[in-house]
């Protein structure tokens, strides 16, 4: 398994000299693209579309027929790990996902058990397989894994919720049943991602999408701590190639330093914090991933391209050992405009080489 | 007009030694407290308890009989300002606030002029004053207002929204238009508080409930820049004494300096940013408030004065010019136990006390 004939994003992520910015969309496989929605109809649903191999393929690479992205990512849902765990994932019609067996007595929090990735999440290594084989080596494959503390949260409120009420009266009262579910948990992503890596993913990423719920001492204990040991455990070469590793807590923005400290090598960032802020503090010890509005891309044509340029710019010129991965903030709404997509994504192409090569960016110039 | 009789509050905000640190919560007045739903109900509607003064002020007293408060606020709701501008605020059931003519249309917003408080806002100015004849010199009360690009966000999306999309697409694509909204909302709102502190506002506080959603620039450019305008241009002393004003942006904690630096006396803080950390970056140059986690008030009484005093603990023990008042870092929620409010009052009171007075804290006692 040699690199990928495009390498960008891999070489980004390594802070190694890349020609051009590379680019790929959080959610880039989603609801905004009418192909895909015609795929889910024919799947029948969106469990039934993750859980099979051949057409979670065929949605993963539907971006990339269409845009010039420099990497795929695997089609599933953070919400696979629980299911697997026998807590009964279920999607009500415009309620977003919901479990049938939320976790709150203490016996079943003590029975709670990390499930064998390769028997009872088959479905994922397949489509992660089958991606690969179809991605022929065009670009790198992403896998991705929910954080403990965003997968703790949906299993014990049994869905989404506002405030993560239930989740942080356990976290306030019995913080032992928590970390309890949170150890399980993590040890099931570290099994979860490797099998993903021995599969065929070249990069992994994971989504701390609730993290930022917490007070900052919470943080650390609860979601951060969990991270790093899943980081400590995790496949970091494969075949002579580095897999990296992206985290990225939305809300995170206080607590890059300490994010950036867990082994990681890229840190994500959502659109709240300033990439030339974020390169400051923590640039020199990881690359990063983001930050673009999701919601720019509601904007004109040439206000996409402007505020696409805006986070190309607040990055500023590249030096030798400096990696940006340009990406949302967040997922890409399932409201966005397509042809938006591909103005986000030639921008970035053709903006950003102006930034590498060490040659110092024209003042002002676009 | 003296001081109160406990003015705890106003020297915490100015950093002037006191004996313990003061407390009041954000929503003090509010559907968590029986009482309130019964004033409510005969109220006829949420508005009605809005715009009747004698109302509002038997609501804005109610906490205080339950609990040892050290401030009062104002009740009253942040959409009174654009309603009075002729949006037509209502309150749909179960849904939110909403506006019956959102502004969206260019000649609308050339329109829109900033009401005269006296007139157009002379329920809120009554209540005011008839607030300050029944609390009698017991403690301050606090006057308020929502930020104006928190208040754009509801008068361009007409309610409540999760991504802001309209509002965020006139910032990216006609961000003169945006400009001229928060233009006139920014002279409205600088009217607007000090005509309460005319009527008898002894502190006041601008909520920034939507500022900690945009990127870093966009929030300097189109929420705190107007912050700052309507801070210079507000009554800072009244007979004699000084006027304290606190700016809260939720989700702003990576901001927090420039904040800091727009002439307040204190800064509100949500519960995702550490006091300590706070108080390192800002608190040689204004008071902080907040931050414990609202959902912490959902924990046993044991839970609550256990985060209550983490809370105290992280803010550390005071100097001869530290300054701290006790608050959630978001308003309470209206599914909160009354009685653990009393456990939180409580424990800030007694357990504060060893932070003041110049002694050093024993380490690890409480």
């Amino acid at each position: 398994m040699a690199r990928p004939k495009n390498d960008t994003f891999l070489r980004a992520l390594l802070r190694q000299p890349v020609d051009y910015t590379p680019v790929w969309l959080m959610r880039q496989a989603g609801r905004y693209l009418p192909e895909y929605c015609e795929t889910r109809k024919r799947a029948g649903s969106f469990l039934s579309l993750c859980k099979n191999p051949r057409l979670a393929c065929e949605v993963t690479l539907q971006p990339l027929a269409r845009y010039n992205l420099d990497a795929a990512i695997l089609f599933s849902d953070i919400l696979t790990v629980p299911d697997a765990m026998g807590l009964g994932l279920y999607f009500a019609e415009g309620e977003g996902p919901k479990f049938e067996r939320p976790l709150r007595e203490e016996w079943a929090i003590r029975d709670l058990a990390a499930p064998d990735p390769h028997a009872h999440l088959r479905y994922v290594m397949d489509a992660v397989s089958e991606i690969r084989r179809a991605l022929d080596g065009t670009v790198p494959l992403i896998g991705f894994s929910g954080s403990p503390f965003t997968l703790a949260c949906y299993m014990v409120e049994g869905g989404g919720s506002e405030d993560f009420r239930t989740v942080k009266t356990m976290l306030f009262d019995r913080p032992d049943l928590l970390h309890r579910i949170l150890d399980v948990t993590a040890r099931a992503v570290a099994d979860y991602l490797n099998a993903q890596i021995e599969s065929g993913a070249q990069a992994v990423m994971i989504f701390d999408t609730w993290g930022g719920a917490l007070p900052g001492w919470a943080y650390q204990e609860f979601s951060l701590a969990y991270l790093r040991r899943i980081v400590d455990e995790l496949i970091r070469e494969r075949d002579g190639e580095r897999v990296p590793v992206i985290a990225f807590t939305k809300g995170g923005g206080q607590w890059l330093e300490s994010i950036a400290a867990i082994g990681v090598d890229a840190v994500g960032l959502d659109w709240t914090t300033d990439l030339g802020e974020a390169r400051r503090r923590i640039g020199d010890r990881v690359a990063l991933q983001g930050n673009l509005d999701p919601v720019a891309l509601f904007a004109s044509p040439e206000g996409v391209a402007r505020e696409t340029r805006r986070v190309l710019e607040s990055f500023g010129a590249h030096g030798p050992h400096s990696g940006h991965v340009f990406n949302l903030g967040h997922g890409i709404s399932q409201f966005t405009p397509p042809e938006r997509v591909s103005v986000l994504v030639d921008t970035v192409h053709q903006f950003s080489r102006r930034f590498h090569g060490g040659a110092p960016a024209p003042a002002g110039s676009d």
